[in-house]
């Protein structure tokens, strides 16, 4: 059995490893999206990375000194889940001593993740722990804590030490002034902790409770507060912790307004109610809250002969549920969740081509949520375009709070020629997010046809990307307009020139403007009035028209910038079979990586994916033959993108097999590569292989299309989806599909397997 | 045998044990005064403190918010010592697997610390590990490491990873910005952070070498860089590994005016320079200058039945040679020496009474660095004393960077009645402060004679104290002054008026201006007119007449303060054989203890004993039977008061009880009381017991004293001092006492065993 396994429900770790600490917290990480709690366990490791993240209380470290690379983040907020335990005098480890049984668990259906363990102390000693905890969804600001302790060995003396430790940093960086913190009634704790720049006020108000007497001690030191417990056992008594701490903060939309200690009293309310209801209660409405939004409600379901595809899909269920702040249209969701510090909390364009499909079509407020999260942003957009010389909007590649602007780092990791920190440049050069929002309102429109979105926000975006690359785009000598300068999606190249990713897209951008604004004339010119100061259809026209657009070559091959395909070759087996991504880096420096052949991820293939109606199936084989064999997947987005592309081309085993590699990005066997968080893309990328891949289900054009292709090992597939404001249940055998339209109160058109359906109720087709 | 044992010149720690740690990293921490280096291990563990503290470098965390509790402390640098070591795949910690043989040792004579172990590991595999190091006294800015593993168990594959870490916090407060770190040569590390609002720069440089040929990877993360070593060793064969590592910053003064870029060339030609060294010679020269300034210069020597005092008097040396800036008159001694993040790195009253006099009477230099501090500081006391309403110069109660001004905290632990954090008033009332610089003065000056310094900032000092004193007295309605509102050397009152310690000095500070006017009238009238800004002679007068003096009432006791006598009483039983110090608080709190007659440390004692000509034997004798028993010695600085005056009152049995007490303070069993650092006080207070206690060097009056009185255990104690420019040896057995005039340019008046004596060579008393 591999340490890390799971069917059903549930996904576990099978022995006690510290070199998956960082692996497990991310993977098994807690969250309701207005926080998410990295797994770590009660007691302290070396290794273990703890992690507090609020959605959106981003925070920027601050110094006087103008010569940092530092950039608004997701701040590590306090620690409430360490409880130091002394058996018998012996502090409780399971590094030391013998762990003769040991699970620990996440469960996917309610959100609880437990560790059962029988503990042999170095003493000889045995006791046996349960520790259970359930950040809630039921209520986003409870986390709850259950530690059962036994003695196997006679009596015991136990000392239990918890409370706030607001001493974490973001791996140094301390983004928290410490502010005030007291007990109430020898009881509660509280600690308050003020982002240093934001000044956002952190309020943490925990209760512990125990089953038996205690002596009980009150405690203080720089930013923390704790209490320590003496308790005697008797031999096999078991003793209950119970642990309940609510989270606030002064940027919770509920509690706008309020001062710090009309927080801080709320807060104490708040925790006292919840504290009230004790773990199990907590736990039960959680776990209520799991069926109702998720599993009761829209779950995707499959029989197959690996029952970890199943749990692969529930895996990615629970934490696209729990990386998305719903609740604020302010927040969007982080590159890695709120699962870790990895890309500090920024939202990049995973969240419009690889995330948001789910929620569009599952959770279709949710997607509206992140929407308006990119309307709340144009103002800043419209700001780094001006500063940057053009107009419309212009998005940051990575984007933060509303205000913060442009947030990508300037430096990343060490160059192995010059000894330097590499510089990023894809904060200043990688635009083709601005095309990748306008793509993600299309595809909400498409699939829901919320038009008061639209009118609100969907249309002023999309022209205003539109006029964005009005004024970027730079004419060249033989009359062509052209895009230079850039970074594609394949980041392992700098500063190239015509990226037929970014061409294309921009070139869709103004179309879409253009077919946007014609509908708008016809349908809505009172609307069309209202937008006319973004509306500059002349130009739109002039320039998708003059537009320089690399076609395929006479052999089907899409060059993927103006120079790609005249650069030198190496042999990359050594790196297509490595057992970490970035290896080619111990090799190569970045600027040498730029001058070969070789690609970081899905580029040109991701372009054919998304705007498949525009190229031709011998051109699609072609590019796939071409370009994957020089694709490292040295980016989590890239497998999820190679398994559609290889079911729409019917190659089912290899689809299937980049599938179990996409699965194996976070749950898969290496230790290291989720420490710093989930890789939400790649996250979204396990859905969406099951449903846009096998499942088929796809935005194309206008239409919404199902072309299942169910690999061999699955024989059933079935998933709900919310089309034009319809919940639509699907169910696919290798023989039928069976499409239903739940709520009925409008027909849906759909083409299926080649033929339109409109899809009133309930439909079979053979 | 005690875990923590030691004789002749070393001090060690017989087994690994976890909650020691704290403890070891401070009572064996490394350090030159330029730097201090907790003893932190090269693997890492749950409850380390790593700490590197650079002399001087003081900075306030900085936040936007106005709430925080923040003062300006020494920040704790970047590790340099961490190497991740795997043996075979497996982490070594000495948490796991089993340690066959386990010593460290700290080597007073060289400085040196050592590690030798015999370690198997979970799997079964057997390696002999060494681990040397050493901060140099050679050269203030080098720490050099070497580390030995012999594979046992046949071949062995060595994964080494080391570099600079620059995400250490001072208990989760980051003072740095991450600055420029890269490679030179893809061999030399180099680090730069920056003091977020002091903006000092810290370079930090160091080199790897190895025995053997390593495969090599450079790597950087945030705040951090590092290099990893892939190494395969053949069976028994040794791989040795050196760490050279330089420290400079920005603040240094042979280096001043450099920008970063020039300061980190001039490191890494500093590091080159070492690095061409090696471990051994680094050693070397540092065991030699240890020689030179400590062990062949002014050595404490004795012949006790016990050897661990000898132990203990070179544990003083040591550690009063690492905790003290020799080098910049612009820093001065921490609560704490460098040795820990506790007391912030502050300066207070403790060098004054309680490690001045090592220095004055052993390394005049150094004592004269310390008093310049002083003077440099008199801006700032200036504007603290006009700030509240008076004249003159008054000292803040925790001093730091010289404009710093007044930098205690204003909160301090929990009170147990309120749930909130105890108010400190320390910083705004514990004004004894001023005429301990004072005190610190006169000793200088009666001790050495240096008319030079008493020109250039001495008189000035205590003219500016004494101006202090004549505007901070308050009249009575009786006629008398008072000082009301204040805390003496007892902490556990608060605001009292005419505290006895505070009202005594107050006045010997305005007699002290007189003398000293006096005499410059007589003898350097020039002088006097250039200081006579300072000079209010008349007020001195009137305020030193008028002044309420708390006289000792019939039965010889003297009031502690207007309202001491009359407090409850309460059974002090418990607290007084508490194993950890303020035991008392957690029943009581602040308020509480401040109604009942419980005294955390000497007070009227202490006055007792540095004013011991003005009190008749038999008031020394009803104090000491009074307070002592009332004392709880919640307080470092109090056991070798107590000790002093013990021996003077002839107790030599109880004498040596509170010496041995008072080396227990950091050496003894007590395994979490050093963990915030070593006490600097304390261990000033062991050298004071030996030297003025037993050894009877006293300055009493303008006089210097020698009254030795011996304990039993011991048969001879000889030591060097330096008075009036002289260095005399001093041997004393319980039969005669030897006092040798080495320098023998200008004879010493010295008051022997009642007589006065004038030491011109060689000087023999039966």
């Amino acid at each position: 059995m591999e340490n890390i396994s799971g069917s059903g429900w549930i996904l576990q770790e099978n022995s006690f490893n510290p070199a998956a600490l960082g692996k497990c917290e991310a993977i098994m990480c807690g969250g309701n999206g207005y926080m998410g709690l990295r797994a770590a366990t009660e007691e302290r490791y070396i290794g273990e990375r703890r992690g507090l993240f609020v959605a959106g209380t981003f925070n920027r470290f601050l110094s006087d000194t103008e010569k940092d690379n530092e950039v608004s983040e997701l701040p590590n907020a306090a620690d409430f889940l360490e409880m130091e335990i002394k058996l018998d005098g012996q502090l409780f480890s399971l590094a030391q001593g013998t762990v003769k049984e040991y699970i620990r668990s996440l469960h996917f259906a309610t959100g609880e993740l437990k560790r059962q363990m029988h503990w042999v102390s170095p003493a000889g000693k045995e006791y046996r722990l349960d520790f259970h905890r359930v950040v809630s969804l039921g209520d986003l600001h409870t986390v709850a804590q259950k530690v059962c302790i036994q003695p196997l060995s006679g009596v015991a003396e136990i000392t239990l030490s918890t409370g706030i430790n607001a001493q974490m940093t973001n791996s140094g960086a301390q983004h928290f002034a410490e502010g005030p913190k007291r007990f109430y009634d020898r009881r509660y704790m509280q600690l308050v902790q003020t982002t240093t720049q934001s000044g956002i006020d952190f309020v943490l108000t925990t209760d512990v409770t125990l089953s038996r007497e205690a002596n009980t001690r009150i405690a203080m030191d720089r930013r923390r507060i704790f209490s320590v417990y003496d308790i005697s056992l008797e031999p096999e008594e078991v003793l209950t912790i119970e642990k309940i701490t609510t989270v606030h903060t002064s940027r919770d939309k509920k509690t706008e307004g309020l001062d710090t200690a009309a927080l801080q009293a709320h807060a104490l309310a708040h925790l006292k109610a919840q504290s009230a209801l004790g773990y199990g209660e907590i736990a039960r409405q959680s776990a209520e809250a799991w069926h109702q939004k998720v599993w009761g409600n829209i779950p995707v379901t499959l029989e197959s002969t690996d029952p970890t595809d199943l749990l692969a899909l529930r895996f990615a269920q629970y934490h696209l549920q729990i990386m998305a702040p719903a609740h604020d249209n302010r927040m969007n969701i982080g590159a890695k969740g709120l699962s870790g510090e990895g890309y500090k909390g920024h939202t990049f364009w995973d969240t419009e081509i690889f995330v948001l499909p789910y929620y569009i079509f599952t959770q279709p407020e949710t997607a509206l949520s992140l929407e308006e999260y990119r309307y709340l942003s144009l103002p800043g957009a419209r700001k780094k375009a001006e500063g940057n010389g053009f107009s419309g909007a212009q998005f940051p590649w990575e984007s933060a709070w509303l205000d913060d602007g442009e947030v990508t780092p300037l430096y990343g990791a060490a160059d192995i020629v010059t000894g330097l920190p590499t510089p990023i440049l894809t904060g200043l050069i990688e635009i083709h997010i601005t095309c990748d929002v306008c793509y993600g309102v299309w595809q909400y429109y498409t699939a829901t046809g919320d038009a008061d979105f639209m009118a609100r926000c969907g249309y002023e975006l999309v022209f205003e990307t539109a006029n964005f690359w009005v004024s970027r785009l730079e004419p060249g000598p033989e009359g062509k307009l052209h895009i230079n300068n850039v970074i594609g999606p394949d980041e392992y190249k700098d500063q190239i020139d015509d990226d037929a990713f970014t061409n294309h897209f921009a070139r869709w951008n103004l179309w879409l403007a253009m077919a946007y604004r014609d509908a708008l004339a016809r349908e809505n010119p009172a609307l069309l009035e209202k937008l006319r100061p973004y509306v500059r259809y002349g130009a739109w026209e002039e320039k998708a028209r003059d537009i320089y657009i690399p076609e395929p070559r006479e052999d089907g091959i899409i060059p993927q910038n103006r120079t790609f395909l005249t650069l030198k070759e190496i042999d990359l087996t050594k790196y297509k079979n490595q057992t970490q991504v970035g290896s080619i880096y111990r090799d190569y420096n970045h600027e040498q990586i730029g001058e070969m052949q070789v690609i970081k991820q899905a580029d040109v293939l991701l372009l054919i994916l998304l705007k498949e109606e525009h190229f031709t199936p011998e051109v699609k084989r072609a590019n796939w033959d071409y370009y994957e064999p020089r694709t490292l997947h040295d980016s989590s987005l890239s497998l999820s993108t190679h398994c559609i592309l290889a079911a729409d081309m019917g190659d089912e085993v290899l689809a299937y097999d980049l599938f179990k590699r996409a699965c194996n990005i976070d749950m898969g066997p290496n230790m290291k590569s989720s420490d710093d968080g989930i890789h939400a893309g790649s996250i979204g990328g396990i859905w969406q292989c099951a449903v846009l891949g096998f499942g088929g289900l796809r935005l194309v054009g206008d239409k919404i299309r199902l072309a299942p292709a169910l690999p061999k090992a699955w024989t059933r597939l079935q998933f709900y989806c919310w089309l034009k404001g319809q919940k639509i249940k699907i169910n696919i055998t290798h023989d039928t599909v069976q499409v239903e339209n739940l709520t009925r109160t409008a027909p849906v058109e759909m083409e299926i397997n080649g033929t339109t359906h409109v899809v009133a109720d309930m439909l079979e087709i053979k």
